[in-house]
């Protein structure tokens, strides 16, 4: 009965309201070397980069600043201008970078980690799609989460898209997981409303998909079982209102444990999924997952057991006892909790064409979050999810 | 309204039925490295110790066996003879150890922190007594855990005691985290009825004291909450069957799961308490926790709101809607699981003498466990509290 689970996560984590002010004990020991932020013009326009140089400058750390990442979902050639930035510094200064910042959301938290990787493996980012293909540290990366979220703060995994072939590459390794993370709910409340609404049910997503995985174990079903009842009762506020500090911090927290619950649970269908999508189309991943959830959950609930099933409904709010009924709650809650934070709730929405449908299909079955999906289905399976949530 | 809570984990965390097959893959950038085991000869004698002699051979690691530890409990004098063997092997060999790997339970890990701290920092372990005295970052630590447990092998504190003052000394540092930790059930099969008993209700008492704590946040009220429930469905299994893997490895998550609570939230009065006994009379540390937690419960509970206390009631088995009702339960319920264990119940059992209660409760006062309780009592209502369990 071997049944092993490694469980990563970030050795320091600065967490809550007011944590930003700790960031400068944690830099102590960085005094005087160089640094690399990598972040987007909209962070460095809410000031949030300014903050981070402050702290930098009174600790005698010299920085440069990437600001190259153009959108959401990250790109090879952000990754690229980003390796070249980051070489070109070294250069012309003659002192290696030893440490990357990054600031924003997931885009920019998986943006630095294959920088940081790549700079000390070579090659492309793109030789290292898969699990495990990273050989070396990457060079110490700290992340001051600004959404909630992928989590990618605290998780070992990039995800990148490929032009040329239409991929969301998924990048697995251990050393991919950041040295520290930063999540202060105050760099959160700026947020606009289809953030707060697309991140907020990724984190849903992640904690049902985690909870179902075939790896899930106990340390990762109390996180995602915890997350998920989080982000049912606080998401709406924090969409409803972005100023509600109490909502942004309780949605914070979801993030970090579905997160810390992926991480070693792994994910299923859904982001397998929803990871082609965003490489064909690149809409919001958080609406391409709330379009998939009801219809993936359907069909893998014939393969999670009655008490689990159970449990994930009391999380979502109902006490039930009938595995039938829970599933219909289940689903019915998803759509419900969608549909009041404003997400359009059908694929054809967020641009998907029937005509894709085959190749995304072909695609989902090379997704290494299918290996955890607690249903292996055929690609007419995944064809028929598909166009159930057309 | 600032709220932070720093996490701290080791990065790197092998758990499961066969998690130490893994091992060698984590050790791989260690080769040809000289490492020392930190242990006692019962492991050795277990074969615990042979097996990760095999993994070090096999990689071409070169390694010394420090086997000091005499009992339960580490002394200053065992962390010192550590440290002599340390140097010891450093001027003959002409190399440094590297790595540094404790093979036992929180005896023997606390025990290697030490050394690893010290080694590094200088001085004595008692310079460093109390919260974050260590400045520069220890050897680095693998934790191959055998009990459920301390989960010394995942928290950031050594306990050590100064038998010139009759003190356990609660040294806490993030720079004490553990590099990998192991925690594979099959080396935990082997603990005797009376290691079981103690160390799981050790793990209780990490659970309710980081659910009640000041610090507590939803990422350690969701571990501690889970723990709780896993003790009390496998304690019993695994103190009437030490072979009964389910059971072993139950208790074995509920272990990490409330070490990570207690690790970021901190513990209370029970810990507090009983590491005074354990400096003066060297009992079971679970036992006098498990004399202590009724009595310092019913002192706590004023200060609990009562939708926590229902939840923790719950988490033991029972559901009801009444805050004196479940504060009643929950004695009960702890009271009960301790008395089916084989666990003594009251502290005169364990040595404690009326003539030294006064002594003990001034020396309460100064342990850092104090400082997360969640209801601050005198001298003298710590003096009533040991009078209670006496």
């Amino acid at each position: 009965m071997e049944n092993t689970h490694n469980f990563f996560i970030p050795k320091t984590n600065l967490i809550g309201v007011g944590a930003i002010k700790d960031l400068p004990n944690q830099l102590l020991s960085w005094k005087l070397s160089k640094v690399l932020i990598v972040t987007d013009k909209n962070m460095i326009k809410l000031g949030y980069v300014e903050n981070i140089e402050k702290i930098l400058k009174s600790l005698f750390i010299s920085y440069d600043i990437f600001d190259g990442i153009l959108h959401p979902n990250p790109t090879v050639s952000f990754v690229e201008d980003g390796l070249r930035y980051f070489k070109q510094g070294w250069n012309v200064f003659k002192r290696d970078y030893k440490l990357i910042i990054s600031i924003g959301g997931g885009t920019n938290h998986d943006c630095a980690k294959a920088i940081a990787a790549v700079a000390v493996n070579g090659g492309s980012i793109i030789d290292y799609e898969g699990y495990n293909k990273i050989t070396k540290p990457m060079i110490p990366l700290i992340t001051i989460n600004t959404t909630a979220g992928s989590a990618a703060e605290v998780t070992h995994t990039a995800i990148v898209t490929d032009n040329t072939r239409k991929v969301k590459m998924v990048i697995t390794s251990a050393l991919l997981t950041p040295f520290i993370s930063v999540n202060d709910p105050i760099f959160m409340t700026t947020m606009p409303k289809e953030v707060t609404s697309s991140s907020g049910i990724d984190v849903v997503s992640h904690a049902i998909e985690a909870f179902v995985s075939t790896e899930a174990f106990p340390i990762t079903d109390a996180l995602a079982l915890d997350a998920l009842r989080l982000s049912f009762e606080y998401l709406p506020r924090a969409y409803e209102n972005g100023n509600d500090l109490e909502a942004r911090e309780k949605m914070m927290y979801a993030n970090i444990m579905a997160g810390l619950a992926f991480n070693s649970a792994g994910l299923g269908y859904v982001h397998a999924m929803a990871h082609q999508l965003g490489g064909f189309y690149n809409g919001a991943h958080g609406f391409n997952n709330a379009a998939l959830l009801p219809h993936v959950f359907r069909f893998n609930s014939t393969a999670i057991p009655e008490h689990r099933i159970l449990k994930l409904c009391e999380a979502m709010g109902t006490v039930t006892h009938h595995k039938e009924q829970a599933i219909n709650i289940i689903i019915e809650s998803i759509k419900n909790l969608s549909s009041v934070i404003g997400i359009p709730g059908k694929l054809s929405m967020m641009g998907l064409e029937e005509g894709d449908i085959e190749e995304l299909a072909n695609n989902v079955m090379q997704d290494i979050c299918t290996l955890t999906n607690p249903r292996q289905g055929s690609v007419e399976d995944i064809i028929d999810i598909y166009q159930a949530a057309l």
